[in-house]
């Protein structure tokens, strides 16, 4: 019941890190879609490993295979799969974890819930399992792009290092620009530095990613358990490392007073109602308010370091863990595309349920 | 779509602030488990208005009659229908605000979503549904009861009054001996006359609960998309004016090197497996490691100010909202209950869906 | 989760035969829809006790109350509650079936799945649960009218009695003229007579309900797994009583060669794509091809005999069941507006999944 | 939505009859399952083509792949994917049938549905489908077998050939010993002297298979919606063909008297309950109640003819197709492991809710 995302524009995702590769099936997706293949594996190339200095250097091509539901450029109302061979899959590699519990990682509580576990990479807890996430969500892009819909995600934090410009103020065109995907250089810069120096030390550091959409119609959003920040949330807690989600004001703004923090209402020019200010982040009442949505999303440091650990084996044997093999220091740079996926995945199946009332 | 909550252990809640009342219907609740209704009735007082002099002072008995799902005292596997009726619908107190948009209510989003509304109090989305929701929850309690499963929340933060002590040091039964709900009696009592300040302003203050689960077992929760915490989020922030959600170390977690925060296991004495420390927050890879769980979440001040604040009304002309009724200057003492009833719902949904392996 | 039934347009039933009564939530339901109370209470005086000779002569008044979801006399896009409280739960009466197992009922199956049941009228095995499917399918039709679509339903063979004229020939505004519910007089005659006959020997009598679709656009339903036809077939199998369903040709199509059995393509005048013949049921790879959609729905004979009978106890000792009480020696007069109920929650989900599409 | 089948234990399938292949995605399989590949591959040879002189000729391997789930033999929790590549893809055989509605099948539907189709061998309509569907079986019925129960389909008639004898006075170990799949020889050899007669007609001819299920427990089914022989109505209902389910007494039970159809409960000398016929076909109320549960399942003659038939083609411009191609004179004998693979996941699924309830 885990595996899939979505009521209506749903995913099922399989694979293991380690295994023959990983998998998403879209179900729910309109007929007659453009079918943009060089943009979904952009996608994926922006997310895939050894893209710069500062993430792992695993090689995976992550070169995607579109098993069904596709014909003659267009999608067909039919499930669509795709296929992310993995290409790289040293199980040599981890042979020395079979039996090891890494420290905040999720060999033991797999082995408690399962009774036995992949150990090759992680198996299925690993991050790699996000690569059909970034498919998914690329699908779910192609059509939140016929609706006018932008969905852009930078790091905002690393470490100590916080971005403390408006989002307002920032050239959303300089995030990809730079491998820490923070649209503030001189920010980057120091961001970088830090993941540098962390990583000399084998060690690793987490950081904010922030997430803004535009162009959201008035309307989004299910009243009561599908509020739109909701569904949001439990998207972004989904992912790997996540610790913290708050959108509009956030835990900020449980210290200012209703008179400051409630949006006074206007109408603009064109009679369209409008905010004065925005701690709503665009959403009342779990509703979009036709503002721009805007959250943000906290990711720990990766548990996997470069340095030997303390642990223990399935024995309950006192073992050290080497550091050894190909790791992130610091997630943030890869999981921008994540973030941007997940969210295209959960405002394709609210516009969709948008649709729903013939009376209207 | 939106008004059923769990997969297997489910709530269906109806209702609105000043119609007939608010039920709940939760299916999928085992047989054989003893209806106690003093018990669920106490929740609900929990909840209600003017239990004390910092909460509205409006009053609703929260009385529930059980429709259907139980027999001889015991539920037999049939829906139980749960009814709370509105005995103080004055929906004249509202009638001037039927064309009005209220600042940070849903009065605007409802409108554009559904074409008209409920304006009586908000209808739906008034906190007034959340009385179904700790009717349910209460349920789920008394099913985890058996499991020597227990929910502690508590106010750990009201403006900017911080509860600073860990939550080891608390002294949980201090928490519903004083209004705020918060343990540490010095800390609440500043909570408390800050709120009373804020009241006595006509204005609102926000602030954060925190809740701690003791006694889960190891194994709970779903990898991938129905991650423990995930699923937790979603509850939190299905809350009204719930703005973020954060577990173990969250947001403040993102500045730690992974060597500081990897929580290294050892075996205690009785050969279980433990954690030295716990920045995990009890869940890693989406599953509970025996550790307790512990999540804090963000509310927002109230929107419902005691004073004239500027808006528009359905037609875009520009109006004065005078603030009048009687409404709480702060969510958080009555907030507490609905934090435990949400947690409940959750557990009790994912304690089943734990059973489901007959391998082991 | 088995109290549920739809995707987009949910209901969610409860109750007891001799409880407080029985409740429907409905979930999905447009917003702006005409809440047309006499037309709901119209169909539930058809389903209701009493009605004629032939059925039972247990008093019900099934005048049903709104719980919510409706204001100033349209739907508001929140959940409808709608309930009907039994005024004549006379549990006394059942007093002597606390533990005995009635053949053919559902006391053992109940017994042994939930370890003790409410035997007052069979609980919520009773065929009583019914009544809230007819109110949340009267909603559904009102839903449906907008659409001009046709929902007729009526009784087609009692025993042995076949109404053996092609649908088409048939007047419809006969049906509900006679207590029987079958459109051809003398036919209805001799059943009637057959269900007098049954029921002066305290036996009782099965039978089958035709249901014919008219004004179905093309394209409803969904490929694979909910097939127009299968969740047609679901919907009417999970009525009391229902032992086959069959749409189209049916078990008789079995024996036809393919070259009698394919429904040749043609053009009309108007340009429409139709069928010469249409012994696919209006339904091709399990979607609407804009044909009438029929079927035809088995009824067994009522378990409840007005006769001793012989069975077992809880414990498995030999008793004798009297036969007592007042019950419907036949069940298809009353289950032609179950039939129909049902039908138009199916087709009432599917017309909103139909507009999924923003591409087309 | 349509293309998930199940609750908790899911499969998701996706593929089309000339694409890349066919492949299912199985969520929700309890982990340590040993995955017995060579049992799946002989699921999979029963219900490939040309294994007999009278079924299609066209050759298919069928050999599956494991994408994920498996680790060291056994299931892993994970979802399992297998991948079944079409081998035998000529798209050239179908370009004439571009624009071509065939008759009674659901190339019209689809067209207007989804606006274009993937009409090379009906796409996603194609029976090509069933073969993930007896894949993901195959891995139910490895469940099943650890709690001792059996599911037995045959062949029950075609055309006007019926095998008469009751299930009990069959020997079910020559079913798979001839290519009709009848367990009756003599009957078997006239349904294959018909489907002989019929092909050399270029015509086709339906039938109907039977099933029967062994071993099962009493508790297996949910009450109202998703009663135990409801859901095996739609899982038949959703195959490619399929015009009729019954269950115990189905359509022929309608004109017994109820004195004749109650199954009267005993005692057995294990102190078992008992009936002593058993028309209920084994469920009661929705609900196993431990006798043999056995259904019916009607299947049209194939819609593909090996002669020619008028049409029209998408311009609505009368044409006339010519039968070519390798196809089906009947349906049967392959449709047999087909019923048994969807009843496989029809009772893995229900037999997994079964252990929901901590209480009992």
């Amino acid at each position: 019941m885990s595996n899939t995302f979505g009521k209506i524009f749903r995913i099922t995702t399989f694979g293991e890190s380690h295994g023959a590769g990983n998998g998403v099936v879209i179900d729910g997706c309109p007929a007659g879609l453009e079918f943009d293949e060089a943009f979904i594996q952009a996608e994926l190339d922006r997310r895939k490993p050894a893209q710069s200095a500062i993430v792992t250097q695993r090689k995976e091509g992550d070169i995607f295979q579109t098993l069904s539901g596709v014909f003659e450029g267009k999608t067909t109302g039919a499930p669509i799969a795709l296929w992310i061979p993995n290409e790289n899959a040293k199980s040599q590699d981890y042979t020395h974890l079979a039996y090891a519990y890494r420290p905040s990682h999720a060999d033991y509580t797999y082995q408690a819930k399962y009774g036995h576990r992949d150990y090759r990479g992680g198996g299925r807890s690993s991050a790699r399992e996000t690569v059909a996430r970034v498919a998914g969500g690329a699908v779910a892009k192609l059509l939140l792009k016929h609706q006018q819909i932008q969905i852009t995600a930078y790091t905002a934090q690393v470490g100590k290092v916080i971005l403390t410009k408006d989002y307002h103020d920032l050239d959303f065109s300089l995030i990809d620009q730079n491998p820490v995907r923070c649209p503030d250089l001189p920010t980057a810069e120091q961001m970088e530095a830090l993941i540098r120096e962390v990583r000399k030390e084998g060690d690793t550091i987490g950081g904010v990613i922030a997430c803004i959409i535009k162009g959201l119609p008035t309307g989004v959003g299910e009243p009561i358990f599908d509020k739109l920040h909701a569904v949001l949330g439990k998207a972004m807690l989904s992912i790997q490392a996540v610790k913290g989600f708050e959108y509009g004001s956030g835990f900020a703004g449980v210290s200012m007073r209703g008179s400051e923090h409630n949006d006074i209402f206007q109408t603009d020019e064109a009679g369209k109602v409008r905010t004065l200010t925005n701690h709503s982040g665009g959403i009342q009442g779990g509703i979009s308010n036709g503002e721009d949505v805007y959250f943000r999303v906290a990711f720990k440091p990766v548990a996997t370091l470069m340095r030997p650990q303390p642990s223990i084996d399935g024995a309950g044997k006192e073992i050290t863990l080497e550091g050894k093999g190909r790791h992130d220091p610091c997630v943030l740079p890869r999981a921008v595309p994540i973030v941007e996926a997940m969210t295209a995945l959960v405002l394709a199946d609210f516009m969709l349920r948008l649709r729903l009332n013939p009376l209207l």
